[in-house]
């Protein structure tokens, strides 16, 4: 991992100028012996990328095609209704937000609608608030927010912003689902809001969803202006280049055909192709010799612009949701994953460079470099020095510190940052990670192991609803978590109990009151 | 790992009140044995911040004491004149800021200060940023940006946001050396804002710097309103509560002694005790327990509050850099280090919990429960449930899908945010790093690796600009990377000047123009 020669270098580097993407893994040991170690099993999962392309039931488990790639080239899906459904979505995302731009598509009690609020979390916020900020403007067309977690705080924090301004504000619910519990219940906080501020939330509301979904149901009742359809072969995090990532970067006035075209042209240059002729292979191959296969290295992303800052959260659940896997295929247990962290250069650099170059050798950087400083000129800040020289610099010098120490990183570069540059973007990681998977033979596009938790926070709230109905009746009566458990046949689950109803005494909804005792053996819990 | 028991587990609680905090390792496989192989050392570990508490040289590498706990207790510095220079600067913050607020210090073309605009990065920024947005009140005095990176598309972004109001914003320029490039870059960005605007900088600028530092020189020159200091004996990713932090804080309207008090508490808690009774030893034990003492899991931190969705990023710094260390103290080669990353909770859950959950046994979870979910009353989302509920449900629910599968977790409890209980979790962790650092014999004050990537970083900028000389005279003649390689005697650089010339000739500032061959050994570059 010394710093690769010139020939070294430029033999190894990928090159596309149309796209103005470049890939140097150079650094990262895939070179001569490691990569003829690869050729053979990536050439088998190009070759599998192909037949999930074409419609093979990519995702067994839940019996489903996996279709992301036809978003942007709907002439490929394997079903003529398929390319339709995803055609006339695409063309009422751009007459919506159309109409909205012009005022047509007007709010009942403003002029005009500047901006949007999202309600959606993991698959169905990460991608939109990873683009919005990335192509953020001062002349966007609608300004977009987002409400991405069942915080009651964070809720108010982000509707404090919007205060005064809610009835120019369109909403956007979006859950595939269409029964994520934060974003029903965010839903309902800001459908309050709306009514607190005498407006009827319904007509100033869109939904992304899956067609006949609970949220579809309710769309239609309390008559949302439109409702666009998610469908079961996208999965939440490969979702970005759906309705659910066009439809607000429509609205904030993104040029979604670039965003398509950008991943359109970058889906080209990652199918069956030689190794070195292909960037997802490149970077598929370069994390699993990285890793042994294993994940032994975690993915430090470090994209050297601030408008890349949610980039690391971005690929942190594309990679991790998605290769994160107890089982392979054939069911043995495998353990795979690949842990993805890192904000942005060079101010991460600041907080844990020290560590990747002198700590354990755990890991490998994703250098991203935009070529592009900014709109205009740049003052010089010393003779023939602009910041964006120093950015740069911080890049190249941090680079050589690492590699110096025999650390391993891999360079992406991007002549500047575009929707057609962050859709090649996107484009290059989705083909990554399912190369990657095809690799190590797991199913990349289901995620098993998220519905113990969501199943055991119903358990946590069921359990809640029955003490609240002993607190009630009657009430005055004082009881200490032992008795209480005892009463609700809930031996098991006394620190359930206790962390629920410290909870509850916290906060002035449910009227419970604490007498405290030494201990939480002794604490005794009643309404009053 | 499997659920501790209810007796376990009110055994391992250790709850303080006063200060509304609750740490819960129950779930860390820290008692019984394991607790007991880590008592002598954590015994000696102890002492050895006692001793540093005191005045001893915690940093000898850099011949300095370590005194970010007198920053709260300054009765406890071991010279009077330390005592006397935290008390002064702390006055004189909370005078500046009311003189800010009462508006008697306005600026020369404003009414009144109404924002500010931090510069700075790493040990000055992230601690204010986390501070400022965890606090953040639209009751607010001044309204805190931030500047942390030399991103010029970035920098243009904040001062965007600032269009207009730039008579009315303070800026506070933050750097302990005085020679931070990327903040010396923001600085000179702003200040050209500043007087295309119209307005004198200076008179719009207070400083944060070392004792005769260049950025101390700068601001006299250019008459700064104020200079506050910064001390030998505060590293940056302990000086929150120092200036660094505190005037920010002061200024966005924070009650700065209830931050500072909220440390001291916690300092006494954390003090010369019993391993049970001391939250920031069973913190750091319980590091060590799950890492092997080699930081052998990552910590993975999911706050269950928005508002604190950047500690993650302030405990990367904090933890990383402290701890990634090369060397033990006895100049042994070790590679220590702790990997921190994590943004929110419920949020991340559908990000990778599903590799948590499924993949590699290679993290430890902190979970962060706000038992306060918002100022006032919640409205159900379902009968007896709040969205506040929910948060905590989901909290509850996914340490045990995590428990179940052994992966193990501690949970801290806040019963609210507040600047005092801020304060208190700074100093929690800024003792378990120091107690850690102890347990695995490093020095976890200093960061000698972060010097090879700055100066690496000079020597590209160096290259640049002799390469922009060669360029220059004469102009119009073509260089091919290898023939201006030889001619400025640069064999070795040739891929930095190449990446080097293409981000020139993809920005105006310099003048480099490309005529592009088949490949980078082709490529011709040149000015016009």
């Amino acid at each position: 991992m010394k710093n690769p020669t010139w020939t070294v270098f430029t033999r190894a580097l990928w090159t596309d100028t149309d796209l103005g993407i470049e890939l140097d893994v150079s650094r990262m040991g895939v070179d001569g012996p490691s990569m003829e170690l690869v050729r053979a099993p990536m050439n088998a999962a190009l070759l599998a990328m192909q037949k999930l392309e074409q419609g093979a039931i990519g995702n067994p488990d839940e019996d489903r095609m996996v279709g992301h790639y036809w978003l942007r080239a709907p002439d490929l899906a394997p079903e003529a209704e398929i390319s339709q459904a995803i055609r006339e979505t695409l063309s009422r995302i751009r007459e919506f937000a159309a109409r909205v731009h012009t005022g047509d598509q007007r709010p009942p009690e403003g002029d005009r609608f500047t901006k949007f609020l999202l309600i959606g979390i993991g698959g169905s916020a990460l991608g939109p608030q990873f683009v919005s900020h990335a192509l953020s403007d001062r002349n966007h067309k609608l300004e977009g927010f987002f409400i991405d977690n069942t915080d009651p705080d964070g809720m108010d924090q982000v509707l404090d912003r919007l205060d005064g301004d809610l009835n120019r504000t369109l909403t956007i619910v979006v859950s595939k689902s269409g029964g994520t519990r934060e974003t029903r219940n965010g839903m309902l906080e800001v459908k309050a809001a709306y009514e607190r501020a005498g407006l009827d939330f319904g007509r100033q509301a869109v939904a992304v969803t899956g067609v006949a979904s609970a949220l579809e149901e309710l769309a239609r009742e309390a008559r949302f202006i439109e409702v666009f359809p998610m469908w079961d072969w996208v999965g939440g995090r490969t979702s970005e280049l759906s309705a659910v990532g066009l439809l607000p970067a429509a609205l904030q006035g993104i040029d979604v055909n670039d965003l398509l075209d950008g991943a359109k042209e970058m889906d080209k240059r990652t199918r069956l192709d030689r190794l070195e002729n292909n960037p997802a292979a490149l970077l598929a191959a370069s994390w699993y010799t990285a890793g042994n296969g294993r994940g032994e290295r975690n993915m430090v992303v470090l994209p050297y612009k601030d408008r890349l800052l949610l980039l690391g959260r971005y690929l942190q659940q594309l990679v991790m949701e998605s290769l994160g896997k107890e089982k392979d295929r054939a069911g043995n247990v495998v353990r795979q994953g690949l842990a993805v962290y890192g904000n942005k250069g060079s101010t991460d650099q600041h907080a844990y460079i020290q560590q990747l170059r002198d700590g354990p050798d755990d890991f490998f950087v994703t250098f991203i470099e935009v070529q592009k400083d900014r709109r205009g000129p740049s003052p010089s800040v010393e003779i023939d020095v602009t910041a964006g020289d120093y950015l740069m610099g911080f890049l190249l010098g941090t680079r050589q510190a690492l590699s110096e120490k025999g650390r391993r990183s891999l360079t992406l570069t991007l002549a500047e940052i575009s929707p057609r540059s962050l859709g090649a973007l996107i484009a290059l990681y989705e083909r990554a990670v399912g190369l990657y998977a095809e690799l190590v033979d797991i199913n990349a596009y289901h995620q098993p192991g998220v519905e113990a938790g969501k199943k055991a926070a119903e358990d946590v709230l069921s359990l809640q609803r029955r003490a609240l109905s002993v607190l009630r009746e009657p009430r005055g009566r004082k009881w200490r978590i032992a008795d209480l458990a005892k009463e609700l046949s809930a031996g098991e689950e006394m620190e359930t109990l206790f962390k629920t109803l410290e909870h509850a005494a916290a906060n002035c909804d449910h009227g419970v009151l604490v007498s405290r005792g030494r201990g939480p053996d002794q604490h005794q819990y009643y309404m009053s």
